[in-house]
């Protein structure tokens, strides 16, 4: 005996999300059976589908368009930081440590999820920054292999540009503000040691 | 900034979900809006509702009523085995080795995700043994603490019935076949030992 058709239908329409696997999968449409509250998450999938779009200058996730924070005069429209997905626009706003604008590619490079070229905003970058107005790109990836990759990507694809006066910058890395050097494991004691500055003596 | 409302809602609908913390919510729902197959889930959650019912003798979830299980004449309707979940009969009917009738909890006992005894279908079971066709209840719920609890809830729920033909067993417990005992945890070869049988001489 196998599940009844539709549950079985249900159990692969979510075997097909990221790092969800039968067993996980089994165990959310079993909880859709279950309980009456969940089936609020077929509504919610719609409407996040219908009422939010594309930002057209940022690519972010966006209720209006153009987003907030390309809308907003006060920040810096030359500055521009190049991240993976909305969630990391989060959290560098949350840092309160930034006042220029985004650029947000929807994924990055990874062989696993099969996220190629071809769904990233690269070409929308490029395009931005043919426009003239920003005069420095930080890539603000993440510091793993498939940041790393998705980095190199972007960087490439500026640099075919040939605008001298671009600034391509990339976020620093090192030790982490408020860490323990015994429990950093070895990649981030590297980039402490091989990215160290010189200090400077009154 | 947040994220955008209709996104917001998104996330936190898949975060009522059982296991799904707030990052991984965010993934699924980035998820949905980066993919467009991905949109196929909402209506897979519609169908897998409103084309599958309870069947009412084993409360397994069903396109018929009764399931094809208990429609099956040749099938032991005094032999019950009580499991927690679809995916349980699902295992059981995999392996061959049964052919009685189930009875399904829709759950366990689970203070960490709030089920309780209104959850599960206790009282269903119940109610069919009191109809006198059932002479024996096989307690197959998980060897975990969530298991053993639930089965001790149903045991003596059946126990108020003061049958006393009723027979009422429980899967054996012990070293799992084709494993190497070298591997085997703590409670497996305790369960092992206090479970072990006398060898028949010839």
């Amino acid at each position: 005996m196998a599940y009844p058709e539709p549950l079985e239908a249900l159990v692969a329409a979510f075997e097909r999300f990221p790092g969800v696997g039968r067993r996980t999968a089994e165990r959310l449409a079993f909880h859709v059976l279950r309980e009456p509250s969940a089936r609020a998450l077929a509504p919610a999938i719609e409407r996040a589908i219908a009422e939010t779009r594309r930002c057209r200058e940022c690519q972010n996730v966006s209720q209006d368009d153009p987003c907030p924070i390309c809308a907003d005069a006060s920040r810096d429209a030359g500055l521009v930081c190049v991240v993976e997905e909305p969630r990391h626009v989060e959290a560098l706003e949350r840092s309160g440590a930034y006042r220029g604008r985004y650029h947000v590619l929807m994924g990055a490079l990874n062989p696993a999820d099969g996220t190629d070229e071809a769904h990233l905003t690269v070409g929308r970058l490029v395009a931005r920054v043919k426009k003239g107005t920003v005069r420095e790109v930080i890539l603000g990836t993440d510091p793993d292999a498939e940041g790393e990759a998705t980095a190199q990507l972007v960087l490439e694809a500026l640099e075919k540009l040939g605008r001298k006066d671009l600034v391509v910058t990339r976020l620093a890395r090192g030790l982490p503000a408020g860490s323990a050097i015994e429990y950093l494991h070895r990649g981030v004691l590297e980039d402490a040691l091989s990215g160290r500055r010189p200090v400077r003596r009154r």
